[in-house]
């Protein structure tokens, strides 16, 4: 029996000229019919909004394709199979999948995933055990090689992946230090997810002074997530043989053009310190052996997921635009 | 018999404010005694002038201590032993050192290596296969890890360094190309040290677009002596899991504060680019191994020793000044 399905959808109506604005996406309606061969008609249950979508908005190239205008905005989402034309997924099936912003699709099997919504909860597969988790994971471990008693710096600490990277940093025995936004924010941090001190750097014109109080042997690591100055307060107390992980740029990505800033390599140079840009696509094969030790985390309860979930499908763009607002505490998703 | 000898030596009579002068050295005399127990009377043959030496100028502590206002300019030399108190060394060896600016030194023992000059000239110490050479062998394949048929950008291309690390990039199976600050020393590179190209910085604005022409693959490693504006056009041609080997960033040395420049952190983070500082010392433990590999290649011819040597004892400031005037064509020396 055919179907017809009506779908919303949020495209890109233009491309953001600096600071990304609801008028830049436009909501709008069409009509899905049965999926063809091997392909899945998937129900959103929740969607993921991500700082670095604000990079595919451009019209330039850069690690991903940009968005094209009119086009519904992908990313990662997860939901149910309300039909299934593939002999690997079934109706009612849990999935995960880059849909993105729609609450209905219909997918190519091999886009999608089957999840274990008994291993986890299906909201953690876009956080802690999903792309923001393996973020966390791969570039504090693979290029931040941490070892037991140094001191590990983490910007924008209560977010999605800088709450991940504190945790997990403390797992292995290090100090942690994350700089986040607000006096709320910076309590959870160290009353919740264990991080040694927090510090809020709106409280701070230059967060080196209460840096330097709670990172007296100074910085071993710096997971950058922020960019900007407050990235430049971190590394002016950069260690000897120092490693600085390049994972967002968050401060940057609404500035039409390239900012300037203090020429640090002279720094860099006389420490020997690493500064390193990572993605975690670049770690696909080693997926399966990180998802598998941050659910053993995750279950034993040393890793904590830190959700902000807000609810109604037309409430996707606010909750993107909050990203660069510094609103959300932890993964930012939308419930459909 | 105790001999007394006038000795001639140069020190830092005050802190260089920005561009460095000769009204910042004074050239004094002294005389010395016999050697007490354990330690060698040297006559220089040859002192090495660096870069480095300008940031030990400055008060502040680098990787090494600061020069003492008053002292001796410490750095390489080699020379000849006159008298020895030691029984590891005879009058007539020929000794590698650190005592610096000096034409005659009392050192102790444990501060001298014996050199054996039928196997390289004596100043090839100096040179390729002292630290200069061991700084373009560790940078190049510990930090910038070369594959065959990468491309290899070197700035300060005709400088100590560079024209080493080029040679080796070429002997690793690169494509090299320089840029230098002359037409004369890109003849050199190209024709001479077997460059695949080479650009004069001071024939273009901005090296981007003759860069761009003779790296039509990008840049995949970029080995950095000079910093600045070079440093900039360079990077922007960075290709995906780039590395950039800071190794000097002359530019910078003789400015009073910190420079700016644009902000390159999500340049590297798009590439996935590691930027590493390192410092030769850091290596000790592979010195042998390395300074055989650089013999091996210098006596079959694979790599040339550029030496650029001024003489009399008197020149040896303005020979340093010159290094930040892009006057010299390989290892800057001077013969005693």
């Amino acid at each position: 029996m055919a179907i017809i399905m009506k779908n919303r959808k949020i495209i890109l109506k233009s491309r953001p000229a600096g600071q990304v604005v609801q008028e830049n996406f436009e909501l709008t309606e069409e009509e899905l019919g049965d999926p063809d061969k091997g392909d899945i008609l998937v129900k959103s249950n929740y969607v993921s909004v991500d700082p670095y979508m604000r990079n595919r908005m451009n019209s330039f190239k850069s690690y991903v394709a940009p968005y094209k205008v009119g086009q519904v905005i992908e990313g990662d989402a997860t939901g149910c199979v309300i039909r299934s034309n593939s002999d690997r997924f079934r109706e009612g099936d849990i999935v995960h999948g880059s849909w993105g912003w729609q609450e209905n699709a219909i997918v190519k099997e091999n886009s999608l995933t089957r999840i274990n919504p008994d291993m986890a909860p299906e909201s953690a597969y876009l956080g802690v055990l999903g792309l923001t988790g393996l973020t966390a994971y791969f570039g504090l471990l693979e290029i931040g090689q941490p070892s037991v008693g140094e001191t590990v710096v983490v910007s924008g600490a209560a977010g999605s992946t800088g709450s991940i990277v504190g945790q997990i940093a403390r797992i292995q025995g290090c100090r942690v230090v994350g700089i986040a936004g607000s006096d709320q924010k910076c309590k959870l941090l160290e009353k919740k997810l264990g991080f040694d001190a927090a510090i809020n750097y709106k409280s701070h014109p230059n967060v080196r002074k209460p840096l330097m109080k709670v990172c007296p042997d100074g910085v071993d690591i710096y997971f950058d997530n922020v960019g900007g100055d407050i990235s430049d307060s971190v590394i002016y107390l950069i260690n000897n043989f120092a490693r600085i992980v390049l994972c967002g740029q968050i401060s940057q990505y609404n500035q039409a053009r390239m900012a300037t800033g203090p020429r640090l390599q002279s720094l860099l140079l006389i420490h020997r310190v690493k500064m390193q840009g990572f993605i975690v696509f670049d770690y696909r094969e080693k997926y399966d052996e990180a998802m598998a030790r941050l659910a053993d985390w995750l279950n034993s309860g040393l890793l904590t997921s830190q959700e902000n979930i807000i609810r109604g499908f037309e409430q996707i763009p606010a909750a993107f635009i909050g990203l660069f607002e510094g609103e959300n505490i932890g993964k930012q998703l939308v419930r459909i």
